[in-house]
């Protein structure tokens, strides 16, 4: 791979194979702007793109026109950016453009469309099925392996890393009685989500194979939880006001054209699935991380799910539905088959009868003022980690 | 009530006390346009309105930024519209952007930001616990008659009327079997749905006093359903991909001003629920009717309804949700007491076990070929009945 005139740090998780995309605002410009990260820099796209074929998708302070141009136009920019930073000639006009990391504000990277939460994790399955069917003879849910089990959230409140999580409000049943007030059991899920950018007409199925014409980027998700609002209000239509509070993203959306090395094969699955789930397109190896005020709580493999992004957009769309730019699906929480890796504190704590040991003291769930925070790498060029950067949140008072 | 100088037959449903909001293209002007209806014809109001303090926030071809203005902004245009109706000084300006109603082609009225479904017909949830969960000792599910059940679907499949419907192909269990092909079990759901014009911020729930404050107005919606995709995906996160495919919602939006005589006390709602669902709301007295292909399938009364819109709407924000300009809601399957009164072929054909009687032949499920229209009228003014223009699809093969 060659280097950039920018001389970063090997360990950098947002080298030259990466450049994730993402929103930002603050010096050197006015208003939103888009932006690429390279090291501890934004590059602000929006003014170094003035001139070029494709500066008229990066002017709008958000990705979605960009997104919607599809994989040939996103090539073409990625392919124009590394140019830039790799050749001396650009290095003065580029570098007029680079802003500190540190001295930025982040904003939610797209509008989303809408939003889809699946279930793909094997083991997260197996745990939720043993904490909330410990009657059931099956292990997973009978549909489980079929297909992957997926529902619609809330998309208007989907919202940026570090925005403050209020713990929600809602009934839950306390013995015989109903009970509101705050949620007493709020919790996290690690999840890694694909944006789409290539919408899809009505009536046609997007096929395994298609799912990089369709799927943008890649960026982190927490599906705040709170499970016992969660748990009285899903009989017979699954969640909603458990989960539509919020669900925060990571800022920046890595490209799938950065993450050709941490392709992998999935987990095999059986039975075979029927046709148009047959071929499960590739594994993604990304390594999560969550912290807990700092404490490493648990690192999900999401190399370990089952179904993958491919199966679950050709699913999405089986039945006629189409995409729209923005659409954000996600994977579900992320659980590997140790303990140490499971994505939520629902699993960690076994809905609270086992609390978990951090530094300062024990959890079963959110407390508040607690801050949780998600991050991944996956394997990049030459043996180099691409880093996500991370989705955070700390839990306040509603 | 006054008299336009239009000279409308009586048993017009859109009449003056009515002015129902749509999106139209065809004669006397370019693109999509907003427009009114009133008896017959429709009034642009693009056009109409150029020179007024609110012609800019009814250029966009879609009602967005006019449902974003708030109550008193729509009070203000729909006194002007009245106004100019009724005065005979206007009637030559206005004559000359009235367009037949025949002429012209209608739109999705408004860009859909979230879509809920609720479940608040009590019929309803009876017919599908005896059809589902005939072994269940509970009459609905225990927590139903505490709150609104509800979720969420997809915006991004929510069409005007007429729009086409193809049958949606997915997995059904057959037997043993895990088949994959076009849904068996088509069905239509006719419900209300409730469209929010005015947004609210995260973390500041909408009190049910504060309804009329949000909710610009209501249209007809047919959730058209797959019951055998449904069944077998559902578990454990509910209907997903047997509901996707398509929803259609009626072209009219009627004001909430315009229905101040269809209001109702809603049913007594033991036990009494918590202090936020506590007081009810006003219900709505709409008779709503679903024909198939033409014969008078069901005659669904919303005034039976359990739960009301005010309470869908403070339970949907309980939890600190946000609105944003364009959230629909929907009333869920609206089924009244009476076999006669039921909102689905689920239920009149009690899950494909009774088929029902038409003209020309019978009916488990949709065949392809049926036209399901759903139509609805209201009290108005002065013994008038206001309509809401119907939700019609036909369905054919995907």
């Amino acid at each position: 791979m060659p280097e950039t005139w920018l001389g970063l740090p090997e360990d950098t998780g947002f080298g030259l194979g990466n450049l994730p995309y993402g929103v930002f605002s603050g010096p050197g410009g006015d208003g939103r702007r888009i932006g690429v990260a390279i090291g501890d820099q934004v590059l602000d796209l929006t003014a170094a793109a003035d001139g070029t074929d494709f500066a008229g998708l990066l002017r709008a302070g958000v990705l979605n026109s960009f997104m919607a141009a599809g994989r040939p136009v996103w090539r073409e920019v990625r392919e124009t950016i590394t140019g830039w930073l790799i050749d001396e000639a650009h290095r003065e006009r580029v570098s007029a453009h680079l802003v500190p990391l540190a001295e930025v504000e982040l904003h939610l990277p797209f509008e989303v469309a809408d939003y889809v939460d699946f279930y793909s994790s094997e083991q997260h399955a197996l745990n939720a099925n043993r904490i909330f069917r410990p009657q059931s003879r099956d292990e997973v849910p009978r549909n489980w392996r079929s297909l992957p089990v997926g529902y619609h959230g809330r998309a208007g409140t989907v919202v940026v890393s570090g925005t403050p999580v209020r713990r929600p409000h809602g009934l839950r049943r306390d013995g015989d009685e109903i009970a509101f007030g705050p949620s007493a059991r709020l919790d996290f899920e690690a999840e890694v989500g694909f944006v789409v950018g290539t919408p899809s007409e009505p009536g046609e199925p997007v096929a395994v194979a298609d799912y990089a014409e369709h799927v943008f980027g890649v960026c982190l998700v927490n599906d705040w939880s709170a499970r016992d609002i969660q748990s009285w209000e899903s009989a017979p239509l699954g969640p909603f006001l458990g989960k539509s509070f919020l669900t925060s993203v990571s800022p920046w959306v890595v490209p799938l054209d950065a993450l050709a090395h941490a392709s992998v094969a999935p987990p095999r699955q059986e039975p075979e699935p029927v046709a148009y789930l047959r071929e499960p397109g590739a594994g993604l190896d990304l390594a999560l991380e969550v912290r807990l005020n700092g404490h490493l709580l648990s690192s999900p493999p999401f190399a370990t799910q089952y179904w993958t992004a491919a199966q679950q957009l050709a699913h999405l769309t089986v039945n006629g539905a189409s995409l729209r730019t923005g659409d954000l699906y996600a994977s579900g929480t992320v659980s590997g088959p140790e303990r140490g890796q499971w994505g939520s504190l629902l699993e960690l704590s076994w809905n609270g009868t086992e609390p978990v040991e951090l530094a300062g003291g024990t959890r079963t769930f959110l407390e508040d003022g607690d801050e949780v925070t998600i991050t991944a790498t996956a394997p990049g060029p030459d043996g180099t980690r691409l880093g996500f950067g991370g989705v955070t949140g700390r839990v306040g008072l509603s």
